[in-house]
């Protein structure tokens, strides 16, 4: 039977890593998944236990939440609640936000590589992607001032992930606000996706630009950082204008109440994030420490928990690799721009490190 | 600034009563908000106390929820994993739905009234809803017949609330399945909403179709008869062809870990839905018997728990007569073809029913 669905989404397959189903091969150590290896705040677990399960069955009006992000970015934006949108996740916040600006054939810029499933949506939907390689020869490392070159008023949108996915690599805010300068100019709309944004410092968040710029939106999660990845919470900051077109197109009930609540909880005790940040760092000087024969790292940022590790061979399944000895990590094969010669590896914790070492050594002088 | 924005969400107001905030006027009853007034079964509760809160930390991957709904309904079809999709409650459903079906103008038919969320949301990407008017001469009553009729191969989509809502009128399998008929012939896909549907009897559940018809999305709920709004959990059922291409624009990991467990835990103990059935009915048999005078109940199932209320004459704002005797509704006017002489009342528990037939008595009287 042929039905009237859209020809995007019966002719182009979906690709992402980001998958319903999940199976961790038996005595393998996760380096895959985005969350934080040491998981939530351990405070929240008296809002756990003190939550009122009479809550559970109207319907969700809590603004916990979006209070306590407001009260969390206090120092860098005067946000009101007309800025703020949750979603459950940010994959949804992403999807979301392409659909306000799905026109048929609208064009989107970005990096490759970045954060897979939203190039993904961006196609299904039938807009038009557009990447910016990065350089192989300039070890991955990717300009803002490219993207600022390149955009021009038949763009619909630009999206950055800052920090980037999955290489972790940190554009700096005063970049972000040149690209802002020259895209409102233009009325091209900013996305920065700060996924992975509790990893570099609160100063580096575009939220600070927030009051100046209407064609800025920033997308947070608390999956990473916050380690609430099974709870599903996220949010969209910009100005109330587009959370208003946002706001036709959302249902307005998303996120549960007691998921309001713990979120809200761990947004105020946050997550003893300054320490995992220095523990990433000296994973990752560890592992460039032992590389360099078969392995080279991509442009990183050190406190961020992800980056990529490319083998000198292309013709090398590094995914595969790693399996065999026991880390299970993201085939690079997921992202545009990228191969089967490169995984995106999730900084263990620091119990874990050891294995990913010993792997990693290991490919790098097989 | 002028960004690229679809014009429809620049150019459109959202009319839904689904809202984000409610305020019930202090020692207002509630017969507004379409939960279930007796909310979820008591025995969940063990699955929450008994939650490993380690589990909030990684994606959820739990597929309790999926499997508890094959086994569910596996008196009426024999569903596999790959028919069923997750969604945080129904309205995400519609929406995911409504956007594989996208293409500027496709045409929707429907009932007018029906669930206003969805003629919002389908009017706000772009498509052109077509709504077949409930007449006020026959009480409201709608024929599936008329819809039968209309229905041809211009059209992409059929959307039928079943229950529907507001009027909480029952439409039988067998024409369900006669409509179904027809619209396979013309490649037309059909949506039965059965939100309301743990208000009918099992049997008449479309869910019994969908091994016959390629064309049929069925979408359930756990908001309504199993009082779990507040945690956001709902399903769609529909042929594999039409659940890959929905999971193309759906996020994986929709509905949290938790919620999974308890809503797979709510499907297995059932919810004493038969003896609130009989309350409801012998609740709405109580309230026809005072009304006649001003006011008059649209066609309804007698099971359902809400039903649409009208007042003899149009000028009257029925919601506000019903806000000053303490009883908060919905409006009429916030569904196609009802105006602010209607309201749709949810029945209440049974010691706030006085409440409601005084108030009923009065504004039939005055």
């Amino acid at each position: 039977m042929k039905l009237k669905i859209r020809d995007e989404l019966t002719q182009l397959e979906k690709n992402s890593y980001a998958s319903a189903e999940l199976v961790i091969p038996e005595n393998c150590i996760d380096c895959g998944e985005g969350c934080n290896p040491y998981g939530y705040p351990k405070e929240i677990l008296d809002t756990f236990k003190n939550f009122d399960t009479d809550k559970i069955f109207p319907y969700p009006h809590s603004m916990a939440t979006t209070d306590a992000i407001i009260d969390y970015w206090k120092n860098e934006c005067n946000l009101e609640r007309e800025n703020i949108l949750l979603a459950d996740g940010s994959i949804s916040a992403l999807y979301l936000i392409n659909n306000i600006f799905n026109i048929k054939g609208a064009k989107v810029l970005g990096f490759a590589p970045q954060f897979a499933d939203f190039s993904a949506n961006i196609r299904l939907l039938g807009m038009d992607y557009k990447p910016f390689y990065a350089n192989a020869e300039n070890n991955f490392k990717m300009n803002v001032e490219d993207l600022i070159d390149t955009v021009d008023e038949t763009y619909s949108l630009v999206y950055i992930d800052n920090p980037n996915n999955p290489t972790g690599q940190i554009f700096g805010c005063d970049m972000i606000k040149k690209l802002l300068d020259k895209c409102a100019e233009l009325g091209v709309c900013v996305i920065i996706d700060e996924a992975y944004g509790d990893f570099m410092k609160k100063s580096n968040s575009s939220v600070q630009f927030l009051e100046d710029y209407e064609n800025l939106i920033v997308v947070r999660t608390f999956s990473k950082g916050f380690g609430l990845a099974g709870l599903r919470a996220g949010y969209i900051l910009a100005s109330k204008m587009i959370i208003s077109y946002m706001n036709k197109l959302s249902n307005p009930y998303q996120i549960g109440e007691l998921t309001r609540e713990l979120a809200a909880s761990a947004l105020k005790v946050g997550n003893n994030l300054d320490a995992t940040m220095d523990e990433f760092s000296d994973a990752k000087s560890q592992i460039q420490k032992i590389i360099g024969n078969n392995l080279n790292m991509a442009e990183t940022g050190m406190s961020v928990s992800i980056c990529t590790l490319y083998h000198k061979d292309s013709n090398i399944d590094l995914q595969s690799e790693f399996l065999k000895y026991g880390v299970l990590t993201v085939p690079g094969a997921e992202f545009d721009g990228l191969d089967k010669s490169f995984v995106r590896v999730r900084m263990p914790k620091k119990s874990e490190l050891p294995s990913l070492l010993d792997a990693i050594a290991k490919i790098d002088l097989a």
